[in-house]
Formats: C-alpha cells, structure tokens, sequence
C-alpha cells in the first residue's frame, strides 16, 4: 500500500498530523503516488469498439475507458436501483465538511470537460483540457461570439459583460421579445434547460460559454466571477501594455485565467476533497517528467462518478426569497436569486450553509431520474462491475457487503439488488459506500477522483516546463498565479468590499480527525 | 558534449567499433541522448500567433515551431539562393553511402505526416501521427473509400486492389472514360499530379491514401508493399480467426502494420542515416517513461528539413525504358515503369543504384523552383537562421562560413550572399553544411530529424505501454512486428521468388569509416 492510500486511511497520518501544509517536494510524493494507483494513459480501449483499433486510439468523440467492455451479470430495474439513491422524505442528511460551495465548484468544473453527447453516449463533445470552455466557449467561433472585440483603450481583449447596478455580469442570451440579445450568440450551444422554462427566468439567462453554466444560481455565481476576473486582467493589460492588441490582450488575459483556475481545482477544491492533514500544492513540476504524464482524454467512467446530486440539500437558504430559502426544484435555471443578492452575497452564502452528504438515500426526489439514466448509461457503455474497479485502482475485491458499507439498509439493499457482492454495479456501488473519514467522497469515488483530477489538471498545456513563465502570463500574470490559492482570493478582487463570511468549501469549526 | 554526439562525431565511435549490434539498453541511450539535444514538447509556439496562446497550445491545424517567430535580417533574391542549390549540368555528385531505396522510402514516410495546407502555410492537414495515411488515408471516410469491406470468407478487412498478371496492385483510380473507377474515391484527397498528365499516366495513377503517393514509381512501390502486406495479414487473421467479422479483421490487420512500418523507420531508415558502427533498435519501451514523451506535433521547422531534393539522380536506371534509364522529369507521376517489371524488380532497382548525395550544388533543374517555395516558406513563416537552431539543438554557433563548409565555393557563395555566418537562413544553411562523415546527411540536419524521429515514431500510441502486446496484434502479429527490422522482410512475404538482389538503402560493399 503506498503512501497516498497509507495517508488516506490514516496509518500514517497521525505522524505528520500538526503540519499545515507540505512542501513542494512532498506535495509531488503524494501526487505521484495518487496517480500511480492505477494504470496511466493512453488508454487502450474506447466507446469506439471493444478492441483496440486505431480509431479508438485517436477519435476523441469518443470516450476513452480505464477497463474494457464488459457485460454485468446482474442487471436489476433502475426503478429498483433507485431505492438506493432515494432521499427519504424531510429527511436528507448534511455533510460535517463541505459547505455549498463545494458542490457548486464541483459543477461548473466538471461541466467544462464531462460533457457526453447526448445523442449518441459513447461520443463526448469535451475538448479533454480544463480550458474554463464555461466562461471562454468550447470553440473559437464561440469564444469570438463572447467577446467584445474592441481596439479602444481600456476595452481590448474584454469578454462581453454588462453592469447589473454596480455588478459586472454576462450579458443576457435573450432580448425582451424572446430572441437572440445579440445575433453573435447564435454560435454558442443553447442552454440546457427547461424547454417550458418560465418567461421571467428565461429572460435572465446569461450567455455563458457553457451550456449547463445557467443550472443554478452557484453556477452562474462560478461563472460570474471568472468573468470579471477575466475583463480585471485584461484592463491591467490594457493599462501595462499600451501597445498590445485586442487580440493580445485578450489571449494573454486567457492564459492567465487558466492557470487561476487550475490552482483553484487543486489547491481549494482537491484539498477540500482529500482527507490529508496538510495542504497540497498546484506545482506545475510535479507533472513534467511523470509517466502519467499523457494526453488527456476522459473516460465513459469519469463521466459517470461525477454525478453528485445528492450533495444537493432539498433547500438553499436565501435571504429576501420566500421564507428566506428556495427549494432545490426552484433552485434550478433561474439567476434571479443571483442578481438580487448581487456576487459577494451569493459566495458567502454557498460558504455559510452545508452541503447535504454524498452516499445512499440521500438524493432529492427532482433529481432521481437522473440517477435512472447513470445507471443505464454505465449498461449501455459496457462498465464493468464496482468490485473490477476496485482492483484496477488498487483496492481490494469487497468480499461481503459490509465491506462495503456499515449501514445496515444498504447491505440489505445491495444483497436484494445483487445477492453478491462481485455482481454490485459500478454506478451503485461507488454511492453505496460508506464515505472515507475526513473527505465527503467515498473511497474508491476519492481515488478516481483524485487519478483524474492530478493526471488531467497537471497536464494543461499553459502548465508545462516551456510555457509555464513570465513570457506567457507577463511577469505580473505569473505572480498572480503563484499567490492564488483559494476562491476567497479572487472573489476579493472583484468586489468592492469583501464581507466577513469566510469563502470556503469546508464548514467553519470543522477540524480534521473529528466526527 | 553528450554520448550522441560524442559518437556521431566519432569521439568514441574507435571504442566501441566491431560491436555490430546494441543491446536495448545501450539503444535507449543513444535514443534518449539524440532526443534531449533540444527542448521537449509541448513547444510553446505555433504559427497561429507570436506569443503563447490558447489556440497556439491546442489547435493541430497550426505548426507548432521549436524557435519563436523572428525576422531574418538578410534575405536575399531567391533566384539568387538558388545558385547555392543549382546541379551544374551533367556533374551531379553521388552518395557514397545510399542507395535510391533511401530517398524512396524518406519520401513516403514524410508525405504521410509533413503536410503543409498549400492554400495556406503555416497550417498543416497532418494527423501529426506515422498512420501510414498513404496507404490508409487521413481521415475515416478515406479509409472507408478503400477497404472492400466484404464479409466473405477470405475477404474480411481488405484493401481494395487489383491483379495485375499475377501481381497485387491499389485499384486505378480512374476509368477508361477519364471519371472516378469507384464512386467511392471522391472522398481520396484528389492526387497531387499535373494538370496537363498525358492521358497514358493517368490511366494508371492508383487509388491510394495518400495525394503524393502517385509521385514516382519508388512512392507507389512502397504503398503497394504496404498494401500487399495489409492484406496477407487480414487473409491470415480469415483463416486464424474464423468468426472475426471485416471490421475486426480490418482494424487488428492496421493495428499490426503501423508498428511494422515503425520498425522499418527506426532499424531500416534511421540505422541508415545514423553514423553509429551498430544497429540502434526500435523498442517502444525507450518512450514509455520518457520526459520527451508529448503529443506529437509536427513543427513549421520540420516541414522544411525533408525537402531533400538533391538525393534524386538525374536519371533512374530502369531496364526496359528507353535507353535502360528513365529522365528525373519523366519518372514522375508515372506508375507504369513499376507495373512494367513488378513489385519484386523494382525493389532490386532501387536497392542497385546509387542515390545523389545530399547537399549543394547537386539539385536538379526540375525540382529547383521547389528550392525557391522552401526559402520563401521559411520567410513567411518567420523562421530564425541557421545559427539559431544550431544553438537550439546543442551545437556552437559557426562564426566562420568555414566551419559550416569546407567547400571554398560554397563559402564565397554564402560570403556572397550573406556577409556574416550569423546571416545564414535556416535552410540553404542546413544544405550548405557539409555532411556527417559515415551518414548522408549534414550535422544539424541529422541532428533534427534525429530528435523528431524517435521522440515522433516511438510516441505512436499503438507502441505505449497499456498497447504494445498480443492483446492488440494477435500473438502471431506480435511476433511479425518483433521479428522484422528491414523493408526485405516485408518484401519477402510478398513476392513468389526474392531475387538476389539485397534490398538495402546502404550501398553494397559501403563500410563505416571508410570514405
């Protein structure tokens, strides 16, 4: 067992417990040995053929896969599947770490890469990168849809934006009488969202670059604020570089924004996830002479463990609407709550409130058909079953089902669904497990995560060995980089006076080792 | 100075002179030393912009560059430049070392990945990949156009072709009536041929993948060898594999034949070109823990260093033909002289002649405009001087026109046309240089083809680590890609009778260290 998996289920965690971050040099032992629970890519197999072909080697429409194709021998109902997922009513329970706005980042970074196409399930429309395609548009003619193109001083390489008050937002996707605000956005994927959607919500519908970035208040919030930082960037160009373009200004502006977000997913998102007693660090040197170091390419398994709905409460408290919260139905597609409490406001009250608990029985009743089409998808993807992937990521085979969980109902549950435990879905199996102390993810869902999250963030391009300098960001861009390492930091930039609220994914007073 | 180059320039070649073979591990060496002369990938630059971009990094139909965009100070007429090329009639000088197997086999090779967009160059319609695209075409419906796709038995996964007498030959591309023979071929890249193509050569141009393969009779004997080979193995894998339907057969017969056709770059081609006194080896695990381990991406710098016109002779001696020797002008576009005396004889003509010798002086008249496009795509392109790459790839700057030549007439031509060494351009340098003693190619040229070679070929996904197996080929197909290391290999398997004649790219009796 190495040390990642060693640190994780805390054999040697009370040793170094007291330190509050690790160095770079020990930040890299444990990326490394994070990534090297399993096999590094290329993958040999994709949703093209269930045998290695050259098409399925370089046709990026379709999905890589971490294990071959194989058919489950147990294939219950997803009608009965379900009963694993279900919330009981009134009766969700909360996460002791992760405030909201820890689902919320998770969302709107995951819909920039896991992006199935959903005509065809085996195909992906992701460019593979973290490229914040939520804010900058999948393709150039989006990205050049977005922005504002403008040579005038102060205004080059600016994202298209409009001042709400005093709050810089995207601007709206649709005019008063129903069309296209503006007839550039034609370019941009239509928005994911209700087709009977309600003419009020509709009307404030931002023109994101992505098409899931409207779901919800947290995610237009997401977006919002790497907007601003974006445009923030590029007037300092404006400012620092007289002489540089629209064209540069807003090319440099994106290769700084990048980066940002990256040290985000790392260094706030992944530490919130990873049940260390110490910070990891975002250093681009980890990757460059690693093994893993391999062309990214999501995998059909990558696009199912992401599906975290039951990290959603049945309701977001929200001063000033209804009785002071909206219910999660509400929640959905609708950025007025966004616009009224302005950007600071909506940050601090995803950091002011828990998350509901990622497991078993704990999804709200609206998202439940979700959970119906996961596990048709990993069926009709050919997923091979929970236990084969507990041994691919160097995890042994659950032998009875309270391997898998201590509770009682699940056992049951899995023992009804799958009389044994080598027949339990993968899908199912990963929600069914007990979470890991100290993370909101469970085990074998933590190691996949984490093999994913390093081995594809890592690799960016903007951050490898020759493009990682003062050359690509500007000096000043790059010390931007190295000093951000949490939301709260870019938030501050772009608000006027930052609130008291602490800006965090894990809920003050939590502590490490305590449950 | 590293152990490649202090064997390239002969320092230690005396100590290890009478090994005729390397072990691999003295190979991964030498494989490893040639490739980290420079700078690995992701380069930070592209032909889409100046400076580092998000496009630059992710966008395949730019070049990306190993040096930055720089304005050469001195560019002198073309037609001036020419004169460092010119063949005076009549004195073309021939290689000591190769035969006309080697540019045969050079051309063929690059066609498949050095692909510059001619409506535009600095973009590239590469797959950036050695996918044997001449034989199997860029893109999927290419490659449909060409299988039979047929689920008979002993028809399953081939390539279209057709029996000339008793030889296997591409289909011909067009009909009697001068249309398309096979609807199906409007989806071919239409081939890169004269306009004005008599009628008789136009009848017999093939329907190959790729657009240059009709370009000679050496480029549409290697496609047919390569054809040849694809189908013997489906023929074996109908026998081997009864209840494989065509699209199986098909993409394990391709899967086999891309490694084969890397052994035969790395042990035939490269072990040619090197001026190593043994045999480097092509084993895929040399990359599969490498730093230069990066996605493949074919640089604006590459796709001028293959322009190696000079190796062509003035004439092609071809029993049968005229007086028993074909005109350069005449030997292009032609397939008739390979259908005339086969597969088998035409081999053994390539194999038994000299080639010209790389360098100055000694293009031939026809192919001197092309000479002219290469200066001035270079320009356009921005591509530094010679000076700048030599730098770039380890070697001292020359400060003397004599350390790049020792040929007085080349350095009062460059004195001429340059004034100072560190005016040089980038590709009449290249070719001005002397060549490498026991290789035919000049020091900085070699030392780049060397880096693109092995860090491009031993990338390929089907040799990483998670493919390269029995899984992939078929045990039989794993043993055929170990057990073949030159282009008679392959020939052998398909032709009734080898004759005598060696089929080398090295001239019979040519020694190493003897010149």
């Amino acid at each position: 067992m190495n040390l990642f998996s060693r640190l994780i289920f805390g054999e040697v965690g009370e040793a170094i417990d007291g330190f509050a971050w690790l160095s770079g040099a020990a930040s890299r032992l444990v990326v490394n040995q994070a990534v090297t629970t399993t096999r590094n890519r290329p993958h040999p197999w994709s949703t093209y053929a269930p045998y290695v072909t050259w098409d399925g080697l370089t046709d990026r429409t379709y999905l890589a896969r971490h294990l071959p194709a194989a058919e489950v021998p147990v294939q219950p109902d997803p009608a009965q599947v379900r009963r694993l997922f279900q919330r009981p009513a009134g009766q969700g329970r909360m996460s002791s770490k992760s405030t909201c706005l820890f689902p919320a980042f998770a969302q709107y970074l995951t819909d920039g890469f896991l992006r199935t196409d959903l005509t065809d399930r085996r195909k992906t429309t992701s460019n593979h990168e973290i490229d914040l395609c939520p804010l900058y548009g999948r393709t150039r003619a989006q990205t050049n849809a977005l922005r504002l193109k403008s040579e005038a001083a102060g205004q080059r390489g600016l994202l298209k934006s409009q001042m709400i008050g005093a709050e810089e937002f995207p601007p709206f996707l649709y005019a008063a009488d129903g069309s296209l605000a503006d007839p550039a956005f034609a370019a941009l994927d239509p928005p994911l969202v209700s087709p009977t959607l309600e003419p009020a919500k509709k009307a404030v519908l931002f023109a994101h670059g992505g098409d899931r970035a409207n779901s919800t208040p947290f995610t237009s919030m997401m977006n919002t604020l790497f907007l601003r930082e974006h445009n923030r960037i590029a007037r300092h160009l404006n400012a620092s570089r007289p002489t540089w373009d629209d064209e540069r200004v807003f090319q440099t502006a994106r290769n700084i924004v990048i980066p940002l977000f990256i040290k985000i997913v790392v260094e706030h998102y992944i530490n919130h996830i990873t049940p260390l007693p110490f910070s990891l660090r975002a250093e681009p040197g980890v990757a460059w002479d690693a093994s893993w170091n391999r062309p990214n390419w999501m995998t059909v398994e990558f696009s199912l463990i992401y599906r975290w709905h039951s990290l959603l409460p049945d309701q977001v408290r929200w001063p000033g609407w209804g009785a002071g919260a909206i219910a999660l139905p509400d929640f959905r597609q609708d950025n007025r709550p966004l616009i009224s409490v302005g950007l600071d406001a909506a940050f601090s009250l995803a950091a002011a409130q828990p998350a509901a608990e990622l497991g078993a029985f704990n999804t709200g009743d609206d998202l439940l058909p979700i959970e119906d089409l996961a596990v048709l998808q990993a069926r009709s993807n050919k997923v091979d079953t929970y236990n084969a992937y507990r041994v691919a990521f160097g995890l042994d085979r659950a032998t009875t089902f309270s391997e898998i969980s201590s509770n009682p109902d699940v056992v049951n549950l899995l023992q009804d669904l799958y009389g044994e435990p080598d027949n339990v879905e993968f899908y199912p199996g990963l929600f069914a497990e007990d979470r890991t102390k100290d993370s909101p993810l469970p085990g074998l869902l933590m190691r996949m995560v984490a093999v994913d999250a390093f081995s594809q963030a890592l690799t960016n391009p903007l951050l490898s060995e020759h493009v990682f300098n003062a050359d690509t960001f500007t000096p000043w861009g790059l010390e931007l980089i190295l000093s951000t390492s949490k939301l709260g930091d870019i938030l501050a930039r772009n608000v006027p006076l930052r609130g008291a609220t602490p800006i965090e994914m894990t809920q003050a007073g939590w502590r490490y080792g305590e449950e």
